[in-house]
């Protein structure tokens, strides 16, 4: 490591409008509205969603980039924001199956696509996933201790 | 009008999270998909609205207000808010019944209820609705000249 | 006017916190109280008060400039940042003294402070005062019809 | 217009990043120097540049839309954006030959190039051009008296 | 744990309009306007605060939350905000009595107040409070090494 | 360290507007705009950059800081916004010559600034530094592992 550049990080923004709904199957009705309130209307809700992808990498000394983040951006474009945007987060979006949207797990089930598709010389060190201006959430990777 | 102050313009934010698709009944589904792309999916979408009421009056000498802006959110907590936040604008709301929930029509939707609610001393100026940090419409009621 | 570019609206942000309570001193504690509610609390509260100036006039041919910006920040830094900027504005403010500092009577006040000072070949075309992302005042000078 | 839905006003934000230096051939370096300050640099500068272009028209009975937004974005994208973003104002832009590139004349440039190419049933109503948060230019056309 | 959610992050912000000066009681008038500026105004100044709440957990299988964010709202409103929104930071608030209202000192105290009520299944992680667009502190709770 | 306050982590923004391109001059132009596309405009384009410093220290008992922001804010004016307000990141900046003006680059650059000018009771913690709403990178020093 010892001609390598520093560790930095690197974010590129990603948005998608999206519908879901907070709905537990196994419950009656009555139990998810008390759980969930008005998040489990059952005719759907919506939200502009913005996602902020984290790499970590050493800059390339010949581009200066730890990344292109272009390449960054279609990643991101084809396997994340395709498959989300303008669609119904419990309906349509295969990795979403089964999952209840809550954006705990819609955030964990992106960093579980992303990883597949990054470069072998960045690591995904953070997803940073903004539901409204109020609620947030972040991921670093199954491996943090609580 | 010789003891009144100016007039001003009064500017309250509301917010609301709703879920949509644009849809046109009588058209098939083709044609929808032709002229509303990724905004007819069928199992919606939804975004976070970001509504701008703006009023314009005279400021009261002994407030200082042109209207108490604690009753003007009020108002449209009630008569706004309440009807359309975490529902379904195609399905969940009496006002927007049989109406396609584009922003224009949205818009014009919200103006037609909040005039019936405001106190004779205010006018209402402009409603602006955001739909995306890219998209918004703005409307002064139905009495501008194109 | 045959030779004068287009009228172009230039607008310069300035930026001040500042303490202040709603208060009417020929009210009781309690009619105060109820008119202004918390805004009333006797020690004061404070906001971070961004305010747009917009200006209109002709760009000068030689310099594409309808004012120079430089100038004009001078201009609201001298005559109204400085003298609200980690002020008491019930207390601290030469030309808001006996005024009940809501934002609209603020906004009419440094109106009328700015229009002594700016260059005959423009016009103050609005002040747009912003105490908090929901709430907001705009004037446009003494003379719009209600 | 009897059976024309009201007139209400749609706006599209755009994007473009760009350098320029603000420099009057006409003058010394120590004229541009004085007048223009920094934005005189001889190597250049840039700016985020945001642009909220803003049409006006009837909302269509059929699909709620004054204007289709995609095809708004497009002509934007391809008349404007492309031809300014990445690029250097004073050099690289042929709708700004000759012109020096102040917000001002930048923005009556853009002008004259959309009102070109929108379709007839919608107007241009506002150009709104924001160079820093400190720092905008709107225009309307250039009928607007002083 | 091996049946556990990954840890998540999540955040809930809030807001409140407060005032406070910066004044060390055991110096001279001189001397606090040498070392905190205009923030030693005798009469007070104010902000804006935005306070970002992030607590850490494991995703609860039958709701996918780390901890119901409505719950988490309500404590801060109930604890936090109701206490300090519309105050005087260096007269009105308990937590604060004897305390210097620096940010760094309020989002201690902050810190000390949330973390009796927050449920055993998460930790709070971090508090950010955001003073102006410009001045910020973070904590972390006391044991972070330096 | 029984009788010091905890650890805290404060944040001043900066803010320039500058000039670059993306070009190595190692490589012909047709592999820079391979690799670099329209970053590698030879004429330039610009930003407008937010650059986030924290530091970490403990607050001082008799002022409530980590470190006066006054004072932080002088070190960063003078030290890096100065040197790249309004200015070419590649031609006119002396402790970027030779650097290929990546994001990743201008950060380390303006760390090993910094971290020349801190006082000795802090240390420098992280740089944000922000290109665009949509790309930024942070950087926490050289001894971050991957």
């Amino acid at each position: 490591m010892s001609n390598e550049t520093p560790v930095l990080f690197i974010t590129r923004r990603a948005h998608f409008n999206a519908a879901h709904k907070l709905f537990n199957p196994l419950w009656t009705k009555e139990e998810n509205d008390e759980v969930f309130g008005k998040c489990a209307n059952e005719h759907w809700h919506g939200h502009n969603f913005d996602l902020f992808v984290t790499i970590k990498g050493h800059a390339n000394p010949n581009t200066g980039f730890v990344m292109d983040l272009k390449r960054l951006k279609t990643i991101i474009e084809k396997e994340v924001v395709e498959k989300l945007d303008h669609k119904n987060l419990n309906l349509d979006v295969p990795f979403l199956q089964g999952v209840l949207p809550s954006i705990e797990n819609i955030v964990i089930a992106i960093w579980n696509i992303l990883i597949l598709h990054l470069p072998e010389n960045v690591k995904l060190h953070k997803l940073h996933l903004i539901e409204t201006q109020n609620n947030s959430v972040e991921y670093y990777g199954p491996n943090i201790p609580f």
